[in-house]
């Protein structure tokens, strides 16, 4: 059987929408900016894909900046709003568990005489609003906190976030990447500045993605050329991959929620199961508040490393953190946020479910797991005698 | 009959690579960053790509960096190897016809303590190579000089270009997007140490290019995140793409040479015709070192806008210079560096050929254009009457 559980890595596209761009690539080949009829085909094409993904998140098609994925719209969203809005201040609060992009884009920052500080999280990986209060200042120029975290899958609390920040007049982006068809994002009713849309999470193509800027907020072009996007990110736009991005986002706003209830579903018995079947295994990230599609699970006296080679052996595909980071070999930062030890976020399985999944496939891996984890702790001088 | 002749704007992807594209949304979708064989499986895609383009170009593997597209190729390769290399100097060598991306970012950089020096061409905008010789000394960071020019068609003298460079240890950037698929590219032979490359343009998919870095030289990032693409542009690769660039690029590798006769045997019949049925109609441009796909021929007394709209409604579509400029109403800045005046440029028309264009359609051009040029002529009080 094959079992594919790193969704929050790569998805298959959805194939409504590679039929879209299958006919895109043959057909819509005009450039947007050319005078002539197969120019405006290519313009309209653009235009009401804008609109469909302004819709999925209650904004407006003017707000909406497409970019080549969601690391391309961290670095307009954060770079180019605080080089933008310099004036008001050099401080960057982001928190302890956002995406390996945002880290290395505010570090990045450091060396142009910006400071980053950063909002610890509970144990459950939530920010804690307390903390958040009092980084935040007058000197802020910027904060940003993810929606939802990918790898153990715990949701921010946005609203009370954005309500701190305006205390100072500060920017608030988000990082909506991994929440992308999971959750209903509203950057109306949530006051957001600023927020990084995917693609791919969404089971549309990848290469593209988006930023939404509010209307009247200010932010510096990253990719300078010929001025598309409203000036603010230039290069031919890629119209088969925006109709494919929007067509995902048309089909995500009809199926997402009976979607997302039936992933919890298989998500909640396959952490039950893996728990009851397997001594010393422990959910990572927030027991209920957590991405319909996201079970972390530690398992002490071995290396996350060696299950994933095991279980993909079964079939099996998952990750052990974020692939984006996959080649620091670091413990996850994020883990390591939520207070858990070296040892314990290396012994961390992160299963991130899709649409292809169903119960079936649940049912192997709680059948092939436990007598993995057994294997392997046997291997283990530190797994004590019981567990044997 | 429809005759779309803006292939300089944009292609129709070839119906190859649409199926290695289709199939990879639908199976290549683990992270080539993931460790398991969903992730191995992107790996050797990605890596066998890789090897492909670098094939095309004479290259090393670890010499291509893949991109979102030309501009961002464009951005990486002048904006990270000037500011990467700051140390050298601070002057930069641009030639007067060069895309409207590489004016933009090396304007962008001017604020940024820069200077940019501009090299004239003749007037069949060809750069002055006499001219290139005095402007670069020993604080020219990078000279930038595409090779060939896609509006008015004028290859460029590389070779000679990177000698002059060489002598003053500057570094040397060429925009091969409008050559790609047309002329062969060898970075080795030229001796170039950074190449833009496209993916369009040898009617592959969008939202993809590469930037080749030659070993050795360094450029700073532009896109920062998860290190990929040996640190030198972060963001989820897009396998399928990418491995679409690659097929393209095969079949050029192929095609190429039989295509490009092909085209040339058009265009000339197209220039010839035109020029013979068209009084006061001349060819812009080289007369015979130009693209094999492009023709761009100016007409006295009439306005590039109003023939566009007049052949589109004919079913042709042409250009009146770089979609990518088209937002700007200037006259194209490419043909007044040529020496034409104002009126001039406005009354020119661009023709780019491609895989889908024959003869029947030439032919159809040459039938349609003299009457609408005629009819147009009539409506301006500037058109003398023996054209009348």
């Amino acid at each position: 059987m094959q079992v594919y559980l790193d969704n929050g890595a790569g998805k298959a596209v959805d194939n409504r929408v590679i039929m879209v761009i299958q006919n895109a690539h043959d057909d819509i080949y005009g450039n947007p900016a050319s005078f002539h009829s197969k120019g405006f085909e290519a313009l309209k094409a653009l235009n009401d894909s804008r609109q469909t993904i302004a819709n999925f998140i209650n904004a407006e098609s003017s707000e909406i900046v497409f970019t080549s994925g969601a690391t391309e719209s961290n670095n307009l969203g954060i770079i180019g709003a605080v080089k933008r809005n310099r004036k008001k201040g050099n401080k960057i609060v982001i928190s302890a568990v956002e995406h390996i992009s945002v880290i290395n884009i505010t570090k990045s920052l450091i060396k142009e005489g910006f400071t980053v500080e950063i909002c610890p999280v509970d144990e459950y990986g939530v920010i804690k609003l307390d903390e958040l209060d009092k980084l935040v200042d007058e000197k802020t120029v910027l904060v940003s906190i993810m929606t939802a975290n990918g790898e153990i899958g715990s949701i921010q609390p946005i609203k009370e976030s954005v309500e701190i920040t305006k205390k100072s007049d500060a920017l608030f982006h988000t990082d909506a990447t991994a929440a992308m068809g999971q959750l209903k994002l509203d950057v109306k009713n949530s006051n957001i500045d600023l927020m990084t849309l995917s693609s791919n999470d969404l089971y549309g193509p990848r290469g593209i993605g988006a930023l939404y800027v509010k209307k009247g907020i200010r932010v510096s072009p990253q990719i300078i050329g010929g001025g598309q996007e409203n000036g603010l990110r230039s290069g031919t736009e890629n119209i088969p991959n925006i109709m494919g991005m929007a067509k995902a986002a048309e089909i995500a706003d009809i199926e997402m929620e009976t979607e997302s209830q039936r992933l919890i579903g298989l998500r909640d018995s396959l952490i039950t199961n893996i728990l009851e079947a397997i001594p010393e295994s422990f959910l990572n990230g927030h027991p209920t508040n957590r991405l319909p599609n996201n079970a972390n699970i530690r398992f002490s006296y071995i290396e996350g490393e060696a299950l994933i080679i095991s279980l993909d052996s079964e079939g099996i595909q998952v990750s052990s953190g974020s692939a984006c980071a996959a080649k620091t070999l670091e413990p996850s930062h994020t883990l390591i946020a939520c207070g858990l030890k070296h040892e314990e976020a290396h012994g961390s399985l992160v299963f991130t479910l899709g649409k292809n999944n169903n119960r079936q496939q649940m049912d192997y891996v709680v059948e092939k797991l436990p007598g993995i984890v057994k294997r392997l702790r046997a291997m283990s001088p530190l797994t004590p005698e019981e567990l044997r």
